[in-house]
C-alpha cells in the first residue's frame, strides 16, 4: 500500500527498512525553500544548507512575530526504556503528521543525534517506519555542524586553560604580565572540574594523563589528569539548549567553571578571556535547524544533550520558532518522564516560561511486558515468545512503569495522553488493560499506528492531544528554586523517582554543601544525573523498584548552563563502544554518493 | 578612493583594518546563486550554505564538462615566510581579481584556514586589503564543516582502535569471535602510529596516555601512550586534498596504517572496519566549497593541510573543477617553494596528472631585508627603521633567498614570475635591484599594488601570468617514484633545499629500510615535513644556509594518502599556543551576530 500526502508517498515499512522509505520518500521531497515558504518563514529567514536542509534566522522570526500568539505546546515523553525502544522520535514525528491530517499547522522539535550512538550502537535516531524526518543521512551525520561547533567552542576553553597553566609555570610574575597583558590566575592542578570532548563513545578517553612531555618547564604542557566527555554532555550544549537567544548565550558562556585558583575560587572561562571566541563559534549553531517529515511537515532540530548525562532537551529557541509558526508545536524530551519530563517541567520551562499543554507518554505493549517482567530481549537476537504471544498479567505488571510515568506528568500539572504505540503483535486484550488501568490514573489514551501508517494511522493520538489540549493546566514547579540544593535533589528522588531517600558519597556531600552556603551557588538550578533504563539508579531494575535510595555519587557546577549536577549511581558522562560497533555496517556508495547501513 | 567592480565599492585599506574592509563589502556582495550561475554552474550543482557560501557538485560539473578543454593552471608560491608575512593568498586573490579586470574568466583555489592558527595567532587566513576573500568570517570559523568532517572521521578510527584494544584483552578467542564476529587483530600496544586529531594547538595534548582506569579488564578502555595532532596535519585530509574523486577517497582510506600487530604486520582502517563509516563522515566534505573575492569572482576553498607538517595543498577537486569553469585557476601552495611547492611538483601534479603552466613566486621588500641580515622584527612591536628606509644592500642580499626559489620552479620546468607585493615604503631603487637580480635568473617580475588597489594594482601580474602561461612549459618530476626512498629524500634536501646532505636518527634509519624492502611500501610518494621559517630544517636560519645536513629524526607512513613523511629537525605536528593568543579578542556582537576580531 502506499499513501499520498503532499505529493509523498512512502513506502510500506512492514516490506523495507527504515532506511529504505527514507531514501524513497527523499527523491520526492519538497525543497526547503517551499517548506520554509509553507510554514511562514520570509525568504531572508531561511538559510539554506544544500537543497533540503536549512538554518532559521530565529531573531528575525521572533521579532516579526513578537505580537503573535503562541501556538498548543505539546510535550513527548515515555515510560522507562527498554533493549526494545518505546519509539518516542517515532511518535513525535507520527504526532505532528496525524495532526496535519486534521489539517492543523504542525511542527515538531527535536534533538539532533550525537556521532556517539550513531556509531556506535544504533544507526539512525530521525523515527522509524512511515513516521521519520528527512533526509535521513544528513541528519544523522553531523547536519549542518552544530554539534562540531561545540565540541570547538569547549575544547578551545580547554586549550586556553592548559596553555595558560603551561605559561604560568615558566614564566616569573613579571615575565607573565609582560607577555600576556594578564595576572596570573594561580590554577590548582587537582581542582580541573572542566575536561575535554568528543562526540564518540570513547571510552579510553574517560580517565588520562596530558602534558606528558611537559614536566619540567618545557612546551610540551602541564602534566596533570584530564578527562574527555562526550560532546553532547557538554556544558556548552546545555547551554544551547537552555538559551533563550545570543545575548543570553553570550552572558552564559562566561560563566562556565573550568576550575579553582590555590585559594579556592573558582576560575571561569572570562577569567581564561576565551569565552568572546566561544562564542564566535556558535553564531551560526544559535539558529535552529530545520527538516522535514516524510509527510512534509517542518521538524526543527536544535541542540543535542541526552537527559541521562545532560539536560536532555531540543533548545528553547527552537520551541519560541515553532509555537510562533505553528497550531501545534510538539517538543520531545529525553527518555522517560523521570529524567526527560522532570527537566523539562523543573529546568528548560524555567528558563523559557514556556508552559506545555500536554504531555504525552509514549509506551508499547513489548516493553510493558518487559517492565512487567517477561524475559529480556537482546537486540538482534530472536524476541522471547513471551513477546510475540498474548500475556495479559505481564502487561498489567509493567503497566506499574507507565502509570508511574503518568503520574510524574500529572504532578507537574499537565494531562497525560498515553499514546500505546502499536505493534501487530498486539493483542485487543492486552490494548484493553492498558486502557482501563491508565483511564483510571486519569489519563487519556490513544492507540497509534503511526509507524504502519504515517500521519493517517496517528489520527486517534492527534485527537487525544488537541482534546487535552484543551484542559484547563495547573503547571506548577516541583520546587522553589530558594530551595537548599540537598532537599530539592531528595524531592526529586522520593516525589519523581520513588525512591526512599537518597545517600551523597564524601565528595558529593562536601560539594553540596559547599554549593548550599554560596550566595551565588545556591541559586542554580538543579539537573539531575542518572540511568534513563530504571527509575532507580541501577540500570537493572525494571518496573517500579521499591525500597531502595539514590546513590549521588559526584557532583559538577555548570554555572554557565546554570545548574548543580548531581551525578547518581555508576553512570558517566563518557559511553562506551561495544565489540561489535554499528559503524562497520556503514558504507557509502561511490557512484552515488549514498550513505548506506545507517540503520 | 573607492574602486567599483561588479557594483562592489571597496573601502581604502590604509584607513581601515582587513575586516572593516571585509565587513563593508559584505553588505553588498553576490548571493552565491549568482556567482554560480556566473561560474558556470547548474542550479542543482550549486549547494548554498546560506546565502553566500555553497558547496560545488563536483561530480556533477566534472561529468557535464568532461570534454571541454582545461584553462590555464597558475600556482602560487613564495619565499621563505618572515614574522612580517609575504601575502601570499593576498596575491593569489589579487591576480584573480588582475585576471577580471583583464576580461579574463579567472578562480581562485585557496586552503580552508585551521582553528588553531586562527585561535592563537591571527584572525583571518583571507587575504588582506583589497585582495581577500568573503564573507570572511564563516569562512575563518569552521566554513561549512569540511575540517570537523576530517576530524570526525579520523577519531571514529581511533575510537574503534582503542574500543578494539580493550575487548581483545577483555575477551578470550571464543568470546571475541561470538560477541564481534571479527578475529583477534592483535594489536601491538607499542606500535600504534596513529594519534587522535583535534583542530587547535593543543601542546597539551601532544604526549598523553590514555585509559588510565583500564588497567585490568575494566571497561575504561587500554592503558598506553597516545598522541593528539592538529587536526589539518592528519592523513584523512591527506586524503581529502589528494583524491580525484569520491571512489578514490574511499579506497584510499581503508588503507591508513593505524598500528602494527605483534607479528610486525601493518594494521589498517580497512583491517578495523572503519573505512567505510570514516567516508561516510565525508560524503558532503568531498564537495568544494565556493566563496567569492572582494570584486565577485570565484574563490573555491578545499582542504586545508599545512605545508609545513602535512602536503599543504588545495584539493585536486578543487583544481579540477576551477580549469573546467575559467580561463584561469590559481592554486596557491603552502608557505616557500621549499616545501609547498616541492609537493605540488612532486606529490599533487602526481596524483592529479595536472601541470602548471606558471608559477608566481611571491616576495615583499621587507622579507627580503629580512632575509638579508636587517635585525628581526617581532610581530606587534614597532618595526625597526631598516624596514622603513632604504637600504639596497639588504634586499640585494636577501634575494639570495628568492633566487633559491625561483630555481626551484625554473628546475621543475615552469615559468617563475617574481610577484613584488608592494608596500608604501618600497624605493624605486630597492625594487629595481630585485627586478635585476631576479631577470637576470630568468624570471618575469611583477610589481604588485593588490592590497592597495584590489584588481587594478594587480594589472602588471596579470600581464605578467598570461605571458608567461604562453612559455613552453617542460614541467618533469624531480625524481622517479621508483627510486628508493632515502635517495628521493637527498634529492630533496640537496637539490630542492640545498643541504650538503642527509641525516637520519637511528628510528627513522629502520624505518625507512623497512619501507624500502617493502614491495608495497616503497612504491609511496614522499611528503617532507620541514619547517617553513628556513630553506634548512632550522628556523632561525634566513638567507641561504649553507653547510648544513638536514636531520630526520621521525618517519611516518600515511598508506592512505600514499606517501611516506619523514619528520625533520624539530617540528611537531602539534604546534603550541603561545602567551597572548587571539582567540582573546575575538567577540561576538549579540545585537548583530557578527563577530569581532577575527583579524
Amino acid at each position: 500500500m502506499q499513501l499520498d500526502v503532499n505529493n509523498i508517498k512512502t513506502l510500506d515499512p512492514k516490506d523495507h527498512p527504515d532506511w529504505e522509505v527514507a531514501q524513497d520518500a527523499e527523491s520526492r521531497m519538497k525543497t526547503i525553500y517551499k517548506l520554509g515558504d509553507e510554514m511562514g518563514l520570509e525568504e531572508r529567514e531561511l538559510l539554506p544548507y544544500g537543497h533540503y536542509m536549512g538554518k532559521i534566522d530565529y531573531r528575525s522570526v521572533l521579532k516579526r512575530l513578537a505580537d503573535k500568539p503562541n501556538g498548543k505546546f505539546v510535550n513527548v515523553t515515555a515510560i522507562n526504556p527498554t533493549p526494545l525502544g518505546e519509539g518516542k522520535s517515532t511518535t513525535t514525528i507520527g504526532l505532528v503528521q496525524g495532526l496535519g491530517r486534521r489539517g492543523k499547522k504542525a511542527s515538531a522539535a527535536i534533538r539532533q543525534p550525537s556521532g556517539g550512538p550513531t556509531m556506535g550502537v544504533k544507526g539512525s535516531a530521525a523515527g522509524g517506519g512511515r513516521s521519520q524526518c528527512i533526509p535521513l543521512t544528513p541528519f544523522s551525520l553531523g547536519f549542518t555542524g552544530d554539534i562540531n561547533a561545540i565540541m570547538n567552542a569547549h575544547n578551545l576553553a580547554m586549550t586556553a586553560l592548559t596553555a595558560r597553566m603551561q605559561h604560568e609555570r615558566n614564566y616569573s610574575d613579571e615575565k607573565l604580565l609582560k607577555l600576556s597583558g594578564m595576572p596570573r590566575l594561580d590554577v590548582d592542578p587537582t581542582r580541573i572540574s572542566m575536561g575535554w570532548v568528543i562526540d564518540y563513545c570513547a571510552q579510553a578517553l574517560r580517565n588520562i594523563v596530558i602534558g606528558m612531555d611537559g614536566v619540567n618547564g618545557a612546551q610540551d604542557g602541564y602534566m596533570m589528569r584530564s578527562k574527555f566527555d562526550i560532546a553532547v554532555s557538554s556544558e556548552v550544549m546545555a547551554i544551547l539548549a537552555v538559551s533563550k537567544d545570543l545575548k543570553d548565550l553570550r552572558e552564559r558562556m562566561g560563566k562556565i567553571i573550568m576550575c579553582y585558583d590555590k585559594f579556592g575560587k573558582p576560575l571561569t572561562t572570562k577569567d581564561f578571556e576565551v569565552d568572546g571566541a566561544m562564542t564566535a563559534w556558535l553564531v551560526d549553531a544559535v539558529n535552529p535547524n530545520l527538516i522535514q517529515t516524510l509527510e512534509g511537515q517542518p521538524v526543527i532540530v536544535h541542540a543535542g544533550p541526552f537527559a541521562n548525562i545532560a539536560i536532555g532537551q531540543s533548545s528553547i529557541i527552537a520551541d519560541q520558532v515553532g509555537l510562533k509558526l505553528s497550531d501545534y508545536h510538539v517538543t520531545e524530551s529525553g527518555f522517560g518522564a523521570d529524567i526527560g519530563y522532570e527537566k523539562f517541567w523543573n529546568l528548560k520551562c524555567h528558563y523559557s516560561g514556556l508552559t506545555p499543554d500536554a504531555s504525552v507518554v509514549v509506551a508499547t505493549v513489548r516493553a510493558l511486558k518487559c517492565h512487567g517482567g517477561a524475559p529480556m530481549p537482546v537486540p538482534g537476537k530472536k524476541l522471547p515468545e513471551a513477546y510475540t504471544t498474548e500475556n495479559v498479567e505481564w502487561v498489567e505488571k509493567g503497566c506499574a512503569n507507565l502509570l508511574h510515568h503518568v503520574n510524574i506528568v500529572k504532578k507537574s500539572g499537565v494531562s497525560p495522553v498515553v499514546c500505546i504505540n502499536a505493534f501487530v503483535t498486539d493483542t485487543p486484550n492486552e490494548i484493553r488493560k492498558i486502557r482501563e488501568l491508565c483511564e483510571a490514573a486519569g489519563a487519556r489514551v490513544a492507540v497509534s499506528k503511526h509507524w504502519e501508517y504515517g500521519g493517517e494511522g496517528a489520527l486517534e493520538l492527534a485527537d487525544a492531544v488537541m482534546d487535552a489540549c484543551n484542559d484547563k493546566t495547573t503547571f506548577t514547579p516541583l520546587y522553589d528554586w530558594s530551595m537548599p540544593m540537598r532537599q530539592r535533589i531528595e524531592k526529586v528522588a522520593t516525589e519523581v523517582y520513588g525512591a526512599d531517600g537518597v545517600d551523597y558519597s564524601f565528595e558529593a556531600k562536601a560539594r553540596l554543601e559547599s554549593i548550599e552556603n554560596d550566595t551565588e551557588l545556591s541559586k542554580l538550578g538543579l539537573c539531575m544525573v542518572k540511568t534513563h533504563l530504571s527509575l532507580s539508579d541501577d540500570p537493572t531494575l525494571k518496573g517500579v523498584p521499591k525500597g531502595w535510595r539514590l546513590k549521588v555519587r559526584d557532583v559538577l557546577t555548570f554555572g554557565g548552563a546554570g545548574f548543580v549536577v548531581p551525578v547518581a549511581g555508576s553512570i558517566s558522562l563518557m559511553p562506551g563502544t561495544g565489540s561489535n560497533p554499528s559503524f562497520r555496517r556503514i558504507d557509502v556508495d561511490t557512484d552515488t554518493g549514498r550513505v548506506e547501513g545507517l540503520f
